[in-house]
């Protein structure tokens, strides 16, 4: 099975693959980010979102979507990127998917057993759970690949 | 010229059509709202807003469409509110046009004179301004027809 984990924004859209088959460990498939620049207007860097989403689906053919839910944001970004999230989820209902989604403290306490671990102690688990050398960059991909990781072990 | 005013929401988008063409006052065409009810998962309310929006650009062809920024909100319906504001920018994205944006104390200025009036004073000017009965309803119709007529008065 294809998870796909994606991390909301409107600057950058963190994204990250796994694939799932028991009793194997879980795999990393793919990672990375879409990122639209600061000075383009709002509805082309929406638009660019809501084209390399759709690309992007098509390509994974993901069983299963991850994403955060928004949490504390300030005011300026939550608005940025909530409008960024509106575009995500309409493109995943256009693929007929229903993401699964998790608060930052669920994915802590999925990944490290405390909801209130740091970014580190996420990343480091996320490294480990897929057998990784390093922890992967930006941290867009990490998150997203968090969200992916979620799901397989509470989901 | 028509100008197409939005009042962006999830539950409710408000929607106002009027042509103003000079030296006549200006003329209300069209208003109304598209909307998703609350138990219908967010990614299928999202889609109906989409392809409505898209239905009504399509139909009404307007030059400039007006909008009101986001201000001040709780936050949970802040998310929901921005969440469909990003799918309502990206058609105008699709469709070309790029929304000019006021806040909501630009709009009570504009058609007040005053930037903190209230909602009656409001809704009594767009009344006067298009010579019309009765205060348009429901209110998020009446004020996608102020953020059209702040438009024709200040853009």
């Amino acid at each position: 099975m294809k998870i796909l984990g994606i991390d909301p924004g409107l600057a950058i859209v963190g994204f990250g693959l796994i694939e799932v088959e028991k009793p194997n460990a879980p795999k990393l498939l793919e990672f990375g980010t879409i990122v639209t620049p600061k000075q383009t207007p709002i509805g082309d860097r929406l638009k660019t979102i809501y084209e390399d989403m759709h690309t992007l689906i098509e390509q994974f053919q993901p069983q299963v979507v991850g994403m955060e839910k928004l949490f504390f944001y300030r005011m300026g970004n939550l608005v940025n990127v909530a409008q960024a999230r509106g575009v995500i989820v309409l493109v995943l209902n256009q693929q007929n998917i229903e993401p699964i989604e998790f608060s930052p403290p669920q994915i802590k306490q999925a990944l490290t057993g405390h909801g209130n671990a740091d970014k580190n102690d996420v990343q480091e688990a996320v490294k480990r759970e897929l057998s990784l050398d390093s922890i992967p960059r930006p941290d867009d991909a990490a998150d997203a690949i968090a969200a992916a990781l979620t799901c397989w072990l509470i989901a």
